[in-house]
């Protein structure tokens, strides 16, 4: 078990798309992992190896269909979940516990990257929780993957309401087993794993207490967040780390299709780029670095970050040094001295895999390119996306159905009466924070967001290195949790026969 | 479209029931119908004629699954739904939709019964929406009710979270289509119906700012409420008329084991209650007896108090008369002069069918006959409901689901800070209000119960005769709904961009 990266195998999944008849551009759907880049960070690998020692792995006999009778319905599956009970205060003292809710991922990764829950179970004396989504890592339906994604039949019950009772039903059996019913349950969850805490605060009160949902951009969906919010913030990070960065990368793409154009011209701009393999097409090229400049933004996290390592290297060249020569200097610095780029491996991940079924039924995030950024406009044409998903899957997606199950619109008008004890957390440099709740929305459904914070950054392990604001953040989430618990030990007090 | 009697209906689902190897004793779940009781009421029909006049009927094109992305679950059925508009103030003044949803019968029934909409619609200068329940009526998947009954495979997409979805489809659906986006909709149900409005109002926040449940024993799962707690009220219902009469009841079972135990008894407790076909065994007798008990508690409507009308042919008796033919009596008080009893009519309703499936999945309601009541005992028995279950569909019940999925247990320690906006109503003369939430939760989640209340009264239509108690029960609850309204036009005022 380690720390995975993603970013081979996101692009291994353009490829494979690029290798359907469809145009690629429609699935720049950035991924929504809570981890990613591809800069390694030793301090994150080196804390997950004692968090480890302290684990124990359950699986759960999980009903297939919560919502429907059939009798293929009742078929069961292996759900994994991990506990860690070093800290916990017990079953008798109604200790709390911390519920990680896994998402488009093999829990694994988790382990390691939840930092914020091993670094706080100790204040809480809580146990910690890791619950796997639904056909992910070994927790998959129908005995194995390929059995689970062979068809929409069989993926058909692969969604986040059904995760999501998942998740109850394993939250009430491990309550029960440890006789734990009045335990406090804290949902915490990253990226689309946040949609899921902040989603599962809402559906199952009685299960948790509250939730805190990283980076989560409940507010993507249908109409509610203008299409180009995600690369609008792309864009500004780099325009506020480098105005003459920006202004390179900019023009970088009107200068590869001039390249492309000319005779040879992608044998060029093959060599320019040493790609592993020669260029088919500049579009191959261009969903590249669009890539690389989506996930330095993603994932800006410091010490490092890699908006600004990549704008070093592109203004780091030496004066007179021509566009996309620059450009690729960026991506040596971003990538590191690779044998070659752009095209290289083509291992596919699960999470490749999953995470396109699911945008291509439920979780539809209508991101396009506006007018208005560094890069090339794109609109997102719903008819368009909606042909595709059905030439790949032979069912359309529902576009519409995370409003109608949800909610999302008018949020502030819809919940601020509604609900209670959720916290967005979020950074504005994210460019899913265009997704984000940002205002508080009631005296205890807030946000909680840094100016300068990335994708999911509070729920990384602490580090000497981390910036003052970053702590404070996590200072301010971990206040806020400590509010709910004690508020319900005094209802368990006045309410418990 | 008149106003239904279920009451033989329910007795021919009791014969049906008999006719199966199993114990009758099992299945005597009483039915939650709003509407019941032998004995007609002339004023609700005729109030329900004039309704009818302004209403207009639509279809709408609903999805079998909302939970499943299979090629079979976009299925789609017609689902009816139907509004009233001649009191609507409009879109443009945001003016408030009313929204009936259905239960566990055709949706013909309800129009006349839920009086509460009609008779308030003018103050709220709203638009009443009645929307039917899927499997019920007109709203019939699979285009039959013979293909939609087959077995468990088409039946497995009938149950409250697809009926709840249906409802929130529908209300966005036709908000949209008269461009009333901020029109607020208060859903209203009735027994079932108002289970699943508060439960609506849990899961679909951004769809409705409040609802009224009326009669809804939302607690009468797993092991929140005693088992005897429908057959203590109906005992009490009963005593509470006539000492003599709970006395008269109460030894009237041995004294019918008694006859039966004899030779020709069966014949002779046939002669004595004049029944349509000669009793095969004494338990007919009993279940038929136990029925109407339950029926007259539950349907206790003034001005007639069917219990008192029991109790009435019970006492009246002449002196010395022997204790079954006092029971007889009290039966042709209650049913009418007919020229036969028990065992009569073979016609099963919609409901009955689908009730039964209904409790045969997923709305286990544990009721049972403890050692302290007027009945013989008789424990529900969770293991035997189960067999039972399975034998008739192929598929057992799932008794946990609707707690784990809408809550219930230790609900005042979980809601009293969550969720808003959610008026339960009850009369505790109605044996199901032993089920339902009776403690106000929090500030503006509220219960709303009369002392001689009967099953869903407060949403009859008014009369002249109805007691005083009864008018302020509702005027309570149009107060706290108008108070509701109110709020949501100052946030609109505050929150709409």
């Amino acid at each position: 078990m380690n720390s995975p990266t993603f970013s081979f195998q996101w692009l291994s999944f353009l490829f494979l798309i690029f290798s359907t008849s469809v145009s690629a551009t429609l699935y720049n759907i950035p991924r929504l992992n809570p981890i990613g880049g591809i800069l390694q960070d030793s301090e994150t690998v080196s804390t997950s190896a004692n968090v480890l020692d302290d684990l124990e792995t359950f699986y759960f006999d999980q009903t297939l269909d919560h919502f429907n009778y059939r009798p293929e319905s009742y078929t069961t599956f292996q759900q994994r979940y991990i506990i860690n009970s070093k800290y916990w205060g017990g079953a008798n003292s109604s200790a709390p516990i911390l519920a990680y809710l896994g998402a488009e991922a093999p829990l694994d990764g988790d382990l390691a990257f939840a930092g914020f829950l091993t670094d706080n179970a100790v204040k809480f004396k809580a146990l910690i929780l890791y619950i796997e989504h639904r056909y992910y890592g070994k927790s998959m339906p129908f005995g194995s993957r390929e059995e689970a994604f062979r068809n929409a039949s069989t993926l058909g019950y692969f969604n986040s309401a059904q995760a999501i009772a998942d998740y109850a039903e394993i939250i009430i059996h491990l309550k029960k087993r440890l006789h734990a019913k009045y335990s406090p349950v804290i949902v915490i969850g990253a990226s689309y794993g946040g949609m899921l805490a902040s989603w599962f605060r809402l559906k199952y009160p009685h299960v948790t207490i509250g939730a805190l949902a990283s980076s989560a951009p409940i507010l993507y969906f249908d109409d509610i967040t203008p299409q180009d919010g995600y690369y609008s913030i792309v864009t500004k990070d780099f325009r506020e780390a480098s105005e003459s960065c920006y202004q390179t990368i900019k023009k970088s793409w009107s200068e590869i299709d001039e390249v492309a154009s000319k005779p040879g011209g992608l044998s060029i701009l093959s060599k320019t780029f040493k790609t592993c393999d020669p260029l088919n097409k500049s579009l191959e090229l261009k969903d590249y670095l669009e890539t690389i400049y989506a996930r330095a933004a993603q994932y800006n996290h410091p010490p490092r970050y890699p908006v600004n390592i990549v704008c070093g290297g592109i203004d780091g060249a030496p004066f007179g040094t021509d566009i996309l020569t620059k450009i690729f200097a960026g991506v040596v610095a971003y990538s590191g001295n690779q044998s070659c780029y752009v095209n290289g491996l083509k291992n596919i991940s699960e999470t490749t895999v999953g995470w396109r079924w699911q945008t291509c039924s439920e979780m539809v995030i209508p991101i396009g390119i506006g007018n208005d950024s560094m890069f090339p406009p794109d609109p997102f044409i719903l008819s368009s996306y909606i042909e595709m998903c059905r030439s790949l899957y032979g069912v359309p997606p529902r576009p519409h159905w995370v409003t109608t199950y949800y909610g999302g619109h008018d949020i502030k008008l819809i919940l601020h009466r509604f609900g209670s004890n959720i916290i967005f957390s979020n950074g504005l440099r994210d460019p899913y924070s265009s997704g984000g709740v940002l205002e508080n929305i009631s005296r205890t459904v807030v946000a909680v967001h840094t100016v300068n914070g990335s994708h999911c950054l509070d729920l990384h392990p602490e580090k000497q290195s981390d910036p003052e604001w970053l702590v404070m953040q996590r200072k301010e989430e971990v206040k806020i949790i400590k509010g709910w618990i004690t508020k319900y030990y005094i209802d368990l007090l006045a309410f418990k026969k």
